[in-house]
Formats: C-alpha cells, structure tokens, sequence
C-alpha cells in the first residue's frame, strides 16, 4: 500500500506546481473553523486524484470543464480555475469552447451558455496580460 | 455558411459510422408522436455537435462521460452509450474510470459509484462478448 | 382571508375529484410514520396550488410536465401521474410530447428521451384500455 | 423530408420577429471562439424547436418559465429573456407568478423564491417604460 | 384532525418567534401577484413543517443547511437565513462548518466550497455586531 | 499535523465498526479498474469527514439523509445505507422521517415521497429481521 502512504505529500507537490500557495489560502480563509480542512482537501484533490496515474492532467482537465459546465449551478469560480489550469495542462482554446458548447447537449443551453462567458472571460483576461 | 449547408447529412454520416441504426430506431419508437424529430436530433447531435472539428471525437467522449456521471440521476442509459462509444473512440478502459471516479469531486461519491457501477457492467459485457 | 380559511377542505375536494382515493392511500402508507402529512400534503399541493385561480389546470399541468421533465431524476412516478392529468384536463398527446422534447433545451436530450419513454408507455396504456 | 430543410431559415424568421439581433449577438460574442454556433442555435432552438407545430408558442413560454424556475441555479437570465417573451406571447402577468411559484412543489422553495423575484424585475421594469 | 385545524396560526407564531415580520414582508413583496402566497407559504413551511414535533428545530436547522448545501446553485440567500436560524437553535459555529464541509461528500466540493464561504460572512457579520 | 498523519487508519477504524467487510467488497469490485480506490474512499469518506470531531455521528448521518433525499435522483442506494446507520447512530424512526419529510421545501415533493418510500422498505426489513 505504499502508494495510499501519503496523499497529502503527493498532493501537495502537484498543488504547489499548479496553484502555488493554495495551502496557505485555505488555511487563512478556512483552517480555523475547519482545522485540517486544507491539508485533507489538497490531499484528497491533488494528490488521491489529479496526481493519479491513468489519465494525464490535460484530460483530467477536460473532464472536469465538461462537468462543472453541465452542473452549472454555483460552478463558475471553480469552472474559471479549471479552464485556467486545463489552458495551462495544453487543452487550447478552441478545445475549451467546444467542450463547454457540447454540454448543450447534456446540461441544457443555459448551462452551455453561462460557461461560455466564464471561458471568454478568462481568455481576455489572460489576452490583457499576454498569456 | 456552406458549413451550415447541411447538418443533417453531416450527422447522419456520422452516425451511421457509430451508430447503425440509430435513425430508424427513433423513427420508429418517436417519429408517429414528434414528426422530424429524430433528423433534428442527429442534425443538431451529430451533425453540429460531434461532427464539429476543433475537439477530437475521443475527447468529446471522455467530456460526455464526465458531464453524465456528475449530472447523475437519470442519465445511466445515456452513460451506457457514451462508455460503449468513448472505447471505440480510442478512451481506455483505465481513462474511462479515472473520469468517472475523478467526478466524485464535482457530483459527489453517490454520483461516481453508480457511474462507476455502469462502466463495469459495460465492460464485462463486452469481455464476454470477445470485444 | 377568507380565502385561507379551509385549503385543506379545497384541496380535498380537487384530489377527490381527479386522484380518487388518495388521501386514503397517503395515509395508509405515510400516515403512521408522519401523522398528518397526508392532509398536509393534500391541503398544500391542492388547495394551496392546483386549486389557486389565475392559470388554469390544464396550463398548471403543462408546467409541471416541463419541470418534471427537465429536472430529471427520479420523477418518473410523478411524471406519469401528471401526463394522465394533463391528458384528463385536456392537453393534447401532441402538446405534451412537443413539451417534453423542448426540454432538451434546458435539461439535455437526456432528460428529454426518459420522459419521452414515460409519456409513451402512459399513451399506450391509454390505447390498450381504450381511453 | 420538406420540414427538415431549412431549420436554420425557418429559426432565424422566428428569432428575428421575436428576439431582432440575435444572431448579430451571438455572432459577435461567440462567432470567432465557436465558428456557427450563433446559426446552430437558431437553428435548433428556434427552427426546431419554437417554430414546430404542435404547441403553441404561448404554452412553450409557459413550459419553459416552469422548468427554468425549477432548475434553479444559473438560470436567471435566461429566464428573465422568456418571462418577457412570455408576457409578449399572451401571457398574463398572474398566469406566469402562478406558474412560478407552483413550481415551490417540484423545485422546492428557493427555487421558486430567486424565480419570482426575476419576474418582479421584469414586471417593474416593463411598468417603468410603460409596456 | 384538530392538528390540522389552523397550520396558518401554528406557523404565524413560530416565524413571528423567529423571523418577525416575514408574513408584512412576504405580502409588500409577492402579496399583490399573489394573493395568500404569504399566509400560505407560512402555513406550510412554518405550521406544517418547521413546527411539527417529532424532530428538534436544531436538528431541521441542520438538517436544511445539509440540503441547501448540498443542492448548491441558486440557494445562497436561503443558506444564509438558515444559519443564522440554526445558530439561534443552538447550533454550534463548529457544527454548522462541519456539516457543510461534510456535503463536499454528497454535492461535491464546488457546493461545499461555496456555502462555506457564506457560513463565514455570516459568522462575521455576527461578530462584527456582537451576536 | 499529527491529525493528518493517518486519515486511512483512522478511517479504516470507523468503517470498520459500522460497515464491516467494506474495504474487501470495495476491493473486489473496484480495486482492479481503480487501484487505491477502496483505501482512498476510506481514507477520505470516514477518516476526513465521519471521524471529524465538531459534529455526532448521529448528527452527521441527519445531515447525509437531508442532502441525499433533496438531491433526489441516483441516490437511493447510498439513502438506504445512510438511513440503516442513522438508526444505528441513534436516530429514531421518526426523526428520519421528518428530517425527509421536510425536504420536500427543498428538494419538492417527488424528492421526498421517494425518499420516504426508500425509509418505510428499510424500516420493514428491519421489523421483519427483528431490529
């Protein structure tokens, strides 16, 4: 079971590379109504999922942009991480935009059309500052 | 517009390719109550969904199979297909449940475990059958 | 408030008139375990809604058609209660498939097709016992 | 197959009538990130959906405020788009409120709270301009 | 029946004890789209709900934050009210954070996330003004 | 951060107690697609959330029943596992039921009539095996 050994380790090296100081974010938001929240989170997250072999981050990437589009909701501070973090995992732009206007397909246009907006807000933002 | 032209025939196409079948079945099963509806499904589907370039049809399926697991509920049917065609769309067994599991972040466990459940029925079926 | 005075007296009246034997079959089921829920319920979802002036029941189970369809999931058993009711205060088997399937829009085509499949299995029903 | 032929023409008649600009929006906002989208939309949306027979465009209002307010969620501003469309297809002010917050039965409170407060916007601002 | 026999004057009570001047505030608001929605509204959820023995009001406070935690989306404005409600119950600061961060489980983290982050502006505002 | 050190084992502890054999059926159904999976979800599951001090496990199973009954949808097989321990964390019948009960304010009605219906087959199965 060496690999179950420590998550948290594992999580927190893929965290630091991707999201550095996400740890000390939680923590100063989170970590004294919740203690040990942001090491359980970036432990779970990071290091029992992204960091799993079998599906490369790209993917992982792409995945997790098609599921926050359909869930809708609440999604568009996390859905604006991922697209920033699957741009950043090599997913380009116009992969982003198809995979958000797919889930009109399963999510409803609503659904499909508020995550567009999220993605071209993050593209201009990432244009004004020369991404 | 000549990529508008024709969307239907686009689809239809491409579903024949992956889906032999699928148009007749629908005509037959919904085309008496909702006259058309079965060429508008594979227009809009197939045609201006799937068809499109810019996203290759294997991630359009990893994208699908993500989206349906989050969205639970009632969408296990749908999953189905959308595993059965992810496979021959070049996803491997292990990318298909890495997704799916990875969804237990953004639809919650119940969500991934009874997706999980689908994709090993799909799998075992198709072990049995020699695929 | 006079109009407040009895919902449950209200509410009991429409049941009667188009769920025959459902207060009875509530309480045989929940009565026990949730003393009062039955006339609760009867009192809240007919005298307090179905039986409001200002849209009629025909468009009242048109609405609740669309929602239950897009929102999926487990509504299937409401579903079918509800197409019979439409049906019975006279929406068309044309409107209530045309309704359904325009909810591929905004719950997604699977939504769409699982209500579909319980509109067909009630019509047919309906034909094999001649209604 | 004559019904098929020309969604895109028969949705851009519609959405012209109802919704002028549409397609210079969309084309403008999506048009560059997602070549033909904005045509793909109508057509499908508009060509078939809206414009089929079957259903009156008045009653796909009110099916379509009923399931927005059930989703909930980040449907706000598509809703607030068809409770003027609604209200411009014959609906009456009392028949959409009525529709909305019947939908506290399936949707649940919130849901029908967050709606009815968009169409009270609605209302005060088409009030305020004098429609 | 006599538990039945006034659900509007069980609940007037309860939400006068508890969110004095909602039934003035319901009916300024929704009152003239819809007349008796307040009383109504009071009726069920307070008379018929919130005030039924069988299950403490520190135990439903939590029990609605779990769900509207969980349902994510459009709930925000409901959370609020219901923390505030269950820290007035007798609910913890600690319990409430765990019970939400639980739902990280059951709605995902997205839903979890972001209703922690209300739990926190409200546990400020109360602090702030010396709650 | 001695409290991270080992969420596994504590976890493993847990589940061990209340749901005996977990670990193995995990194993032997998902170990193979997803290595790790099984230590992972009990490391996450019940050593990060249900052994969290802050809230009873009485209390952390309301909270689950609540969540899972106004999701709805896929999620009667986890509501029958949560009920069962929520009897045995000290949860009485009737607390379950109203904690169900009134989430059809949130979750609507077809949510929690579901929901009962899955709470009355576990408590007659546990009626007729004596418990």
């Amino acid at each position: 079971m060496s690999e179950m050994e420590n998550p948290y380790e594992r999580g927190k090296e893929l965290a630091d590379a991707h999201n550095p100081g996400l740890e000390e974010a939680l923590e100063a938001r989170y970590g004294t109504l919740l203690p040990g929240m942001p090491q359980d989170l970036i432990s779970f997250v990071y290091g029992q999922h992204y960091d799993r072999p079998g599906l490369s981050l790209r993917d992982r990437s792409l995945a997790t942009i098609a599921a926050l589009t359909a869930l809708g909701g609440q999604t568009a501070p996390q859905l604006r991480i991922h697209i920033e973090g699957g741009l950043n995992a090599g997913l380009s732009r116009t992969e982003i935009a198809e995979a958000i206007w797919q889930m009109s397909l399963y999510g409803g246009f609503p659904a499909a059309i508020n995550a567009l907006n999220v993605a071209l807000d993050v593209l201009k933002e990432r244009s004004e500052t020369g991404l």
